[in-house]
């Protein structure tokens, strides 16, 4: 089984530690290693490092080689230009295809959290079982409260797993829905969080690809052996629609399954979701030895410098220090952190 | 006449501005020139430059050196140890006495605003008018909103003043009251902000103190010349009682009398004020031009650094950056920040 790493996004939301050149996913917002380091250390615990791939764009291969010594830079498979997953993830698929013709391919984030590593291996491998059946699988994350940041897979007819593990169609993709309808998501025990982690063969993903955008199947078929790409080349791929893997393919797809799992999954997704992770609810946690809290509670901090911290009088704020900036965020308005990206840019048309 | 200028203060609650090595007084809080400095500009309006004296402590007589270049060393005049108005005024009297028997003195503390200065140079005319004629006069300000940080006068008799210019006995002090009793005295229109100004005449307060705090008359005897303190001088002047000249003098004195006045006077006792006093009440106030604020009201940036600082989603908060720290404050809890320096004192024994 192959594994392939998703390394190429942009994160903004963690400003003013995120910049374009070192995105979330190259960061250490959870401690010592950043998440693209804990997803090859938990994949490292399921297959042998050579079997470990990364995709993402050409300016984050040496943070790749550079955080991952382990891999060479044959593993690494640059993308052309970011076309969201839907392309990335065929480009994958047709890189590996030509040296693993008849392989299981797993496709993960690079910067997502599982804290469950015993159970998101079981999972994997029964998953790697479905997929040599013939189906698509993409992981259900059992909801632990009724989010509006995520989407939603629900569940569907059972479907004969050769196992007594579950797994089931998928009745229905939904987006982020609202408080209410999440609400009710939650208690009906019938809908699983997207995760975007995905198990399948190499042919298969590539046959429903192009049954079901054969524009895309085109273009990968015509990227030759997808290293040094010419100027041609280049232009091709970011022809490709930039579309999901799920709105391009898993929707449409009857080979899809789901396998619902309880990873003690995050997908990281911005200053608040770090909070929750690394503090208690009601506590305040602080990276910085010397900060003081005066009469201040649920308040998050995250200081790279050397810098005495004090906060009094107040509840619930985010303040992140980096060399050059600051930043105090209400923790329920975290996901608009990225909005200071687009507002510094028109300020200054270098990268923020 | 004679104006001497308090600046041995050694605020805490402009932490992390303020340091012992640099208090309050010393600092641009307001913008570009210190309160100190703003205090020496505006008595300089009233008088020669060569009038103006300053009390401080030792190792403030080189930051007044500095700021006021235009004063020179025989101008200052070094407290020993801070102990208080009424050891301080009491020791600025008989340092001036020697030179000046028959004078007039005013004392203003050096860390205070008067936005009207015009008027302020009419009232402390009228106030030296009635110095003359033996009164101990001091500064009652008009409130503009019923201030619980501030004490109160209660307006008395009427005094004849020898002009249509009012003044008062006062009938009362009042230390900072509850909420309740500020509305009170508010609504009166009997009761005036204790602004800690006075003028009188140097022998009068002399006097006075002889007859209300004889100890301190026996210690302020026993200076010497009040230059180049002995061993033994340094002891004594450390024995005087630690009282302000309210408590010590001028509640006591049959010779005070209250100059009523409306002089846009604030005595920056806090971050907030400061907010005040710059912005407006629901305007954001930042000194940093690379300030974002998204969906953020009534805040109040001070930053010395050249770090880009973003707010999203906070209302009603102070940030003050400096080169070692960070203060992140609800505008209504700025009286505690002093706190902080008793907690850091608390972990590191140098002066924080």
């Amino acid at each position: 089984m192959k594994m392939v790493v998703m390394a190429g996004g942009q994160g903004t939301r963690f400003w003013p530690l995120s910049r374009q050149s070192r995105p979330k996913q190259f960061l250490k917002v959870l401690g010592e290693k950043t998440l693209f380091q804990l997803t090859i250390e938990r994949l490292k615990k399921i297959v042998k490092t050579e079997d470990i791939f990364v995709i993402c764009s050409d300016q984050y291969v040496p943070l790749v080689l550079i955080q991952a010594p382990e891999l060479c830079e044959e593993q690494v498979i640059v993308e052309p230009a970011p076309r969201n997953t839907a392309a990335c993830i065929g480009l994958a698929a047709i890189s590996l295809h030509a040296r693993f013709p008849d392989e299981i391919m797993g496709v993960f984030p690079s910067d997502h959290l599982i804290m469950d590593e015993e159970k998101f291996r079981e999972v994997t491998e029964h998953a790697r079982e479905l997929a040599s059946r013939g189906h698509l699988v993409t992981f259900g994350i059992k909801p632990e409260f009724p989010s509006t940041g995520y989407g939603y897979l629900e569940q569907g007819d059972r479907v004969e797993s050769g196992s007594e593990k579950e797994a089931f169609r998928v009745a229905r993709f939904t987006e982020k829905p609202d408080l209410e309808t999440a609400a009710k998501f939650f208690t009906s025990g019938y809908y699983f969080w997207n995760s975007g982690m995905f198990v399948w063969s190499i042919s298969a993903i590539l046959e429903e690809i192009r049954i079901h955008m054969p524009e895309l199947s085109r273009i990968l078929d015509g990227l030759g052996d997808c290293s040094d790409w010419s100027e041609r080349e280049q232009k091709l791929f970011k022809s490709a629609e930039s579309v999901s893997i799920d709105y391009g393919v898993m929707e449409k797809s009857s080979q899809v399954v789901m396998v619902p799992c309880d990873l003690k999954w995050n997908d990281v997704g911005d200053w608040n979701a770090v909070a929750e992770i690394l503090g208690s609810e009601r506590k305040s946690r602080t990276s910085s030895t010397s900060t003081v809290l005066i009469d201040s509670s649920n308040c998050f901090v995250h200081s790279e410098g050397k810098k005495k911290i004090a906060m009094v009088g107040v509840n619930d704020l985010i303040l992140v220090e980096t060399d050059d900036s600051i930043l105090v965020c209400s923790r329920d308005r975290s996901q608009d952190v990225g909005k200071i990206v687009h507002i510094l840019k028109e300020d200054n048309p270098e990268p923020a």
